[in-house]
């Protein structure tokens, strides 16, 4: 296209919020959701971090921290998506530092260097294949442990993390456990650890992770849960302030 | 004595507030706190349940959930403790359904039977013993993994537990990562947690797990974390409901 933010029917573009920084995302494909943004937030970064993002989708963790990094790798396995990324990248005119790769990171020496990392970034596919229905369409390796286990992100951050780099992950409550052990099979250990309810009340239905690479197991820092909506059912001042906040 | 009730100089009796049921402790020896309260609500009892508890100090979980089991077995290595439990066990009239038994529970089969138990509580030593200044006396037992550590926890509750019986635990937050590897390794897995929180906008202190033996390690369910005092420092309403109802 001759102009860069010209879309097609089957897209959209969302403002980010962040100074007229601005995504595409195509409507039949994943398009990201809070769960992004939350992670994008959670570890400090302080700009002179090497950053690689593991199934980048349209670039959304990117370009929220492009600006407190030394740089970003972000791998995407689906070539519609990892063109949109190349898109979103030069629309926001941060070429010099957002890299997009196309390929699996199941075989991670093809698309990354090995304990070159700062931080790497996941926000995987949550749900094992068995789990209930698998949603349609492409949207499905996105949601499903389809093209990559919760085993294969982890490794593929382990390969790539230098010793005490860390790993900025979110997943479900619900596999916290396996998560643990998986982490702890490749050397990696949650240092930080973070719930998200929907309210005061219910349950957590996600878990920001920051696990660390050859840390000891002792020594896993709690946060007070993260309350996304109040009694009235509006968002709390800490997630207005996340999505309002220029990083 | 001759009165069950008549205390020693370092003695002290409170009030459990359930109907009249008192407790003896001694006030050179680890005295329960509300760790033990929220340890003895957490898991869910029918009255059919044959209970092990782990440490009983001077016997809080075992009296405050005696009326919901078919029968508790409760044991404690610190012969003090041991005799006050026995003392406290006669003194609210439940010698049918207590049995206090003074031992080493890194020795299960000198203690207690195996896979007979339904569920075990624990509220074990929290601290590694290298952390921090150790607490003087009689006390540091309780508190510091001086005479047991996770994994012979862990392992008794093992040795004692039924297939699919239920571990319930007491224990710091930063040690979940030790916690769920330990279990794991004793083929049990954390079906359900909650953390406990000071406060809204404070980490968590504590967490209540409940794991069975047997089970698969995906499907851990999280409940939202229990508030201890609102924003003007009172017992939430769960709180003061957990001290004040009678179980």
């Amino acid at each position: 296209m001759n102009n860069m933010t010209e879309l097609h029917p089957n897209e959209r573009m969302d403002d980010l919020c962040m100074g007229g920084r601005r995504i595409i995302q195509r409507t039949d494909e994943f398009c990201f959701s809070m769960d992004a943004v939350l992670l994008a937030h959670f570890p400090r970064l302080t700009g002179r971090e090497r950053v690689l993002d593991l199934g980048t989708g349209a670039g959304v963790i990117p370009l929220l921290i492009a600006d407190h990094t030394a740089g970003i790798t972000a791998v995407e396995l689906n070539s519609v998506q990892a063109e949109l990324a190349v898109r979103n990248v030069r629309l926001n005119h941060l070429t010099e530092k957002i890299t997009v790769r196309e390929g699996d990171y199941r075989d991670p020496p093809a698309l990354f260097a090995c304990a070159q990392y700062d931080v790497v970034f996941s926000n995987p596919p949550y749900r094992l294949v068995t789990s209930g229905a698998i949603s349609m369409g492409a949207r499905a390796a996105a949601r499903h442990e389809l093209t990559a286990t919760l085993a294969d992100t982890v490794q593929a951050a382990a390969y790539a993390l230098r010793h005490g780099g860390r790993l900025a992950m979110v997943h479900l409550p619900e596999r916290l456990g396996e998560i643990v052990l998986a982490l702890a099979a490749v050397k990696l250990a949650i240092k930080r650890l973070r719930m998200v309810q929907p309210r005061v009340d219910r349950p957590p239905n996600l878990v920001l992770i920051e696990a660390v690479k050859g840390a000891a197991l002792a020594g896993m820092r709690h946060e007070p849960a993260l309350i996304v909506r109040d009694a009235e059912g509006h968002y709390t001042e800490e997630i207005r302030s996340i999505y309002g906040q220029e990083m």
